[in-house]
């Protein structure tokens, strides 16, 4: 007899009225993990997304009620793609107990999130992230938003997805650069609340970049379980849930002072997070030795392309914030590894000198 | 001395985190009952409403961040115009604790709740409603929508105002039509959940109908009082809610299959009262007492314009219902007055037949 293979881990990580699974293997079975009250599924992908919404296709077969191919990239990420959406759901005969599932980067889970928040007054959905990004963070919590004109995010909801399929099979095609950058934020979740996980995360840094798949379910599984933790504490995004933005505040405007696209968001937020590293060790007690083993990580998960740090250019994205006050910008401090806090008022010339003096070495 | 002038009776009305309030001169002292968490108010109105927003406007003065205007009439209820709203309020610097006021009819409410509900994904925002509609049903228990060039209130969100202001000074140049129509929803409430209030409302409809404010008080706050009773045992309309869709099957179809605002949607729905009435009295025992005396309250009411009774015109619309199934249509239907209950699935032919015989005399 021929040796039975061992049966990959899948970690399920309950998440209010639905869950997260994060497993190899789980898109054969998709079906098994999909949430639809009517048995009925709307598929909402980018061509680009087909390997991973090929098998869910075939998984769900005659169940698929409508099959709609959504544009790539961030431009994508508008009203009039929720628009066309909802034209095709309902011209399909979407029902108030039908479910989306999304397949995809960031932009395909957020507009897919977003019309189902809206229409009908709101269906499920499912998310089926295809990047690290999208597993560490962007599909995970409940938010779905679209860009308007004046910004990012500014139109939205708070609308968790059903379930969350995270199968690293999806990431085979990933290029290494968007691999890399989005496991910044899997980091960053063991970072602000887990010294456990950060310290099994560093420990499996070289599988995890190797793309091992029994490493990055581990990474992810953790960090997702970190992020419902603290979202489930704070769904709207109130005050504990804040923690999350570690390397935020800085990366918002790094990320926003270069074209858009030049740095990826993960690559912003590993410069945020070496900025608020500065800071934590003035403000808050972290030693130098923590500090040192997350540049460490971040280098490794690197190399990241150099921002800009010019503080003329810094110093008006700063005050742009959404949490800015005369009296500053509000930033998430880290204490230890494992132990953040939310400093609701560092002035602006702080941020611009930890960005003078920041480094991933 | 002279006399002092007996203070007008303000009734408040708990609803969730938020309050309604109904009374005469409310207006003039909108600023104690308006809530924004900043302080700062986005006004967004008609020009038509002018006589009730001005005295806000006179109200809140200097906190006013933004003031609107939107464009009047059931085609304003689209996405396009949350768009406007959304554009003018980020070029005004909208911030997450800043709060809208919607004043006008249900055009206006359902517009501004609905941009409230997903700008920064979600601000709060008040509702003054001008119109007997608003202040009876549309501007009370967070649903908030847009229309879709497919149907009515396809695109929306559960979004409660924090504060609603039901003032009858705003009713003083409603048209008579207007007026008694938007009446039929207040009596409704009445209806299906409060017996008391039934014959108190029974009892009060000359003064009503001659707009004595008193009498409108006690009738607009009664009838919110049943209606956030029953809305807060099921705020997302999965259940309990529908309800309050007494007389509404029959009655979308009856508004469907007449050019739109040929029959007002109060008419509509005094009518699907008539007909909900002679399936209440063969399936859920209703006395024919009780119908008469519905049937005369609405007669007098009335006069309603003779709704579209062809079977081949309504059997289509009825098949379209959102809780319409093979064997028939969900409806509601009454035990006795104050008492009524949710058949699941009435067959068409049954609303066909009603549709045929009801009368309101």
């Amino acid at each position: 007899m021929s040796p039975t293979p061992a049966t990959p881990r899948v970690e399920r990580i309950p998440a209010g009225e639905g869950a997260i699974w994060v497993g190899e293997g789980l898109l054969r079975d998709a079906s098994r993990y999909l949430v639809s009250p009517s048995g009925r599924f709307l598929l909402v992908s980018p061509a680009s997304a087909r390997s991973a919404s090929d098998p869910i296709r075939k998984a769900l077969g005659s169940a698929v009620l409508l099959d709609f191919e959504i544009e790539d990239g961030e431009a994508a990420k508008s009203l009039a793609n929720v628009e066309k959406i909802s034209e095709a759901a309902l011209a399909a005969g979407l029902r108030r107990d039908d479910a989306f599932v999304a397949v995809g980067g960031g932009v395909a889970t957020d507009v897919t999130g977003f019309a189902a928040a809206i229409l009908l007054r709101g269906v499920a959905w499912n998310a089926v992230p295809t990047t690290t990004a999208g597993m560490a963070d962007a599909a995970i919590g409940g938010k779905t938003a679209v860009n308007h004109p004046r910004g990012k995010n500014l139109l939205g909801a708070f609308h968790p997805p059903r379930a969350v399929l995270s199968d690293p099979v999806c990431l085979a095609t990933l290029p290494d650069r968007d691999y890399r950058a989005g496991l910044v934020e899997a980091y960053k979740a063991a970072w602000v609340a887990d010294p456990e996980l950060s310290s099994r995360a560093s420990e499996s840094l070289s599988a995890v970049l190797e793309r091992d798949g029994a490493a990055l379910v581990a990474l992810l599984a953790g960090a997702a379980r970190v992020k419902i933790g603290i979202v489930e504490t704070d769904p709207r995004d109130a005050g504990r849930r804040h923690l999350l933005n570690f390397g935020h505040t800085l990366g918002h405007a790094l990320e926003g002072a270069v074209p858009w696209g030049t740095l990826r968001h993960g690559e912003a937020v590993a410069w945020g997070i070496a900025a608020a590293l500065e800071i934590s060790k003035r403000r808050a007690g972290l030693s130098e030795q923590d500090a040192a083993a997350i540049r460490r990580t971040l280098s490794r998960l690197g190399p990241f392309p150099q921002p800009e740090r010019d503080p003329k250019k810094l110093a008006p994205l700063l005050a742009l914030d959404k949490k800015a006050t005369a009296a500053g910008t509000a930033g998430v401090l880290l204490e230890e590894i494992g132990r953040a806090r939310v400093e609701p008022s560092v002035p602006i010339p702080e941020w611009l000198d930890a960005a003078a003096i920041m480094s991933l070495s």
